[in-house]
């Protein structure tokens, strides 16, 4: 029973014949373990809050029955376009476009991680309560921010989320409302379709060619419709990787400030350059305050440290924090607390020079690979940054087939597919290279060819 | 210019009369920055892709203006009811309800972050893509919650989320639609209650008194009305810190089971319990799949270490992890490789048993000291768990100015308030025991004192 008194050491001691410091060490072991205490004076009783609860049950003999389907109403959820998880077997995996995780300063982040575990750290950051994302945080990627992008911000212009995502998410969630209508490229992020049609949104697509999305239909739309948003990716566009041009982008800004529009510029890769001389975000640019810019630090330090951004007016960034605030509470103080030293420390663009100069060879060296060994069946454009080619088949080619071939042979496509069954418009893949060195990529295009030849 | 040959080290060590190790040390600090190429055969040159990027402007002199409001709509914010931002100085502050920090165990957290930053362990968790949480955590996550909360749940059931707060919203979201009814307790949950408004709910306000949510209240409104959601916290009532009787919840069980009504039981702090025989949740019992259970384990590792699950009927999970996918895109998987990792080899238990243990003895050290202290201005009720005691004040006295006058002295309620400008009906707040010792709270109370008795 809780709080009986067991027999003194002594006395148990001699009931059992053992040494009087056996029974201690017993005795302690138990205290330790919750079962027992030691009171002052009174020596040793079973612990009034033993460590295994009896708790109080009220159900008839059903225990939580989770196997059936609700009995309320719900928001089914539509199957997705493409495959997400895959069987983790051997093989070679084609990413979306991820970064090289074996180039991680794994020791430098160990040394953060650690410093960021110490109590009086944890203490210190858990304290405040910074709706925006720690300031350090926003300090150190506001600095970072103005150096790389040729924008001017404050922190107070800056919002941290769980990635771009979380973002493209709370901006959309804040100027949408059902049936307005919201321009996008054809094809474009699928995500941030999704969002944009989850939020009620009718959806315009405009083209998008080798000069980017198409600003000439952009105008012809925006003469006779009322457009809420327009959703950009200039730098590398998703999926084809084309990058928007000057003449593109002045015209889309001289639309912002006549229309005043809405516009969420996604900049997901900016941070991959392989030219000398890139473009700036079009929200360096004279917009007015209407472009929200939104990137992330995903595409840097990889899939498992998600840091997202969104840069905008200060009035949207508070309306955008107390939205944030409502589906994620608090922000992942801890990991803001490592990030912001990574830069303060130059550790990030150190990263980023030695990825950058990592990445354009194997760009091109798939590039070159791809042309030589595929150039028959498809075509592909070299991209000036970021981490994937976008790689356009044959339309005779039964792109799915093939690729169920090639995952018998060992090499996934987690990319993004436009292929019948998902997307029949286009005969297409993104096609990651960042994260495969070469004789990870020569190996895939190798499966690859194989599966398309040799088809059985 | 970029691609330009320098001269060799031996031509240049002869110009400037230096050593040519000299200059070659020179030149590999270069090369290491990226400044300059060392090409085989043609030796060095001036990288074709130069740290420094020149990147390409089109804007006319006015760079990135973020200082103005945007010229579009969008949905502005409220001001929000109780200051969340203090100002970083010294002082004791009173939180919500929080961990001490210093229980957790460091090394053991250390040597988990260590293992995570592996190389290899972070390929392995970024290959896969589990919209639902990384299959390792929800595995570990569904043994614990199956060993404590006396459900018996699969990983099916399980969905790994951002914290509590990142639950309610997907749940409520999946469930409500605009102008629906939604019922919860007065007071209740305050970040809850808004995720519910901004989703376009009424709600319907029951009240809750000693013995949990009246459920006789909720039956009369079921019986007029048609009813989407009720939103219950019954194992400690957030603020009030009372637990549901026996009585009502089988009166709640039943008429969820009659009225097939979505429920979500927020459990944010089962695992503190101070008595022998603590309630299971709610959703141990018979509901049909009826109650969507919501937890975190915030409130045992700490405000760094945010991660939340949500349990429910299979094809609901696929439906949250959908819309969690729109939100969030991946999750955490990094700290879901920790936490699982914690859980496996019994460091969360070992740290629920040991804080249990301490935070009781606060529990009760700081409610027999407001008794002794201040027992002729507030009331409060022990809890039987949890991190906070709800302290009741005299209506004659101006909370707000106390509690003003107490931050002059160095106290700080970061915990909810019920005061006047607040919210009149209460003249309430709680008081977060678990992350003080007793010194600190001792010097809290005396603050507290002071400042209601001595009006200066």
């Amino acid at each position: 029973m809780p709080g009986t008194a067991l027999p003194s050491t002594r006395t148990l001691a001699l009931d059992l014949g053992l040494h009087r410091k056996t029974i201690v060490a017993a005795y302690e072991t138990l205290v330790s373990g919750n079962w027992v205490d030691n009171l002052p004076r009174k020596g040793f009783i079973v612990s009034p809050n033993l460590p295994v609860l009896r708790p109080q049950s009220y159900h008839n003999g059903r225990i939580g029955a989770y196997d059936a389907d609700p009995g309320f109403e719900y928001e089914q959820s539509d199957s997705f376009p493409y495959p997400l998880s895959l069987p983790a077997k051997d093989g070679i995996i084609i990413d979306d476009g991820f970064p090289d995780i074996t180039l991680l300063p794994s020791q430098v982040m160990l040394k953060e991680y650690r410093h960021a575990l110490d109590h009086s750290v944890l203490k210190k950051i858990s304290a405040g309560w910074d709706i925006e994302g720690s300031s350090d945080c926003r300090h150190a990627l506001c600095d970072f921010l103005n150096q790389t992008r040729g924008i001017d911000i404050k922190t107070d212009n800056l919002l941290i989320t769980r990635g771009a995502q979380m973002a493209i998410y709370i901006a959309a969630a804040l100027i949408i409302k059902p049936g307005d209508k919201v321009i996008v490229c054809e094809p474009s992020y699928i995500f941030a379709n999704m969002v944009f049609e989850q939020l009620g949104a009718e959806l315009i697509r405009v083209p998008v060619d080798g000069e980017g999305m198409n600003t000439e239909s952009v105008e012809e739309i925006l003469k006779t419709q009322r457009v809420r948003l327009i959703y950009i990716i200039p730098h590398h566009h998703h999926p084809t990787t084309v990058t928007m041009s000057v003449a593109r982008r002045h015209h889309l800004l001289r639309l912002i400030r006549h229309y005043q529009l809405a516009v969420i510029e996604d900049d997901y890769d900016y941070d991959f350059q392989f030219q000398y001389e890139p473009y700036l975000p079009l929200a360096s640019g004279d917009h007015e305050g209407n472009i929200i810019y939104i990137g992330s630090l995903t595409k840097v330090l990889g899939a498992p440290f998600r840091l997202g951004y969104m840069v905008a007016p200060e009035k949207f960034i508070h309306a955008a924090a107390t939205r944030r605030m409502l589906i994620n509470l608090r922000g992942d103080i801890f990991t803001e607390q490592v990030v912001s030293n990574l830069i303060r420390g130059g550790e990030l663009t150190r990263l980023i020079q030695k990825a950058n100069k990592v990445y354009r060879q194997r760009c091109h060296f798939l590039a070159d690979l791809l042309d030589t060994e595929l150039g028959d069946v498809l075509k592909l454009t070299r991209p000036n940054g970021g981490m994937a080619l976008w790689l356009r088949f044959n339309p005779d080619l039964q792109l799915t087939k093939i690729l169920e071939k090639a995952a018998g042979r060992g090499l996934r496509i987690m990319g993004s597919i436009y292929a019948k069954g998902n997307n029949a418009t286009y005969n297409a893949l993104r096609f990651g290279f960042a994260s495969l060195n070469e004789a990870g990529l020569s190996k895939a295009v190798n499966i690859l060819k194989t599966s398309i030849h040799k088809p059985k």
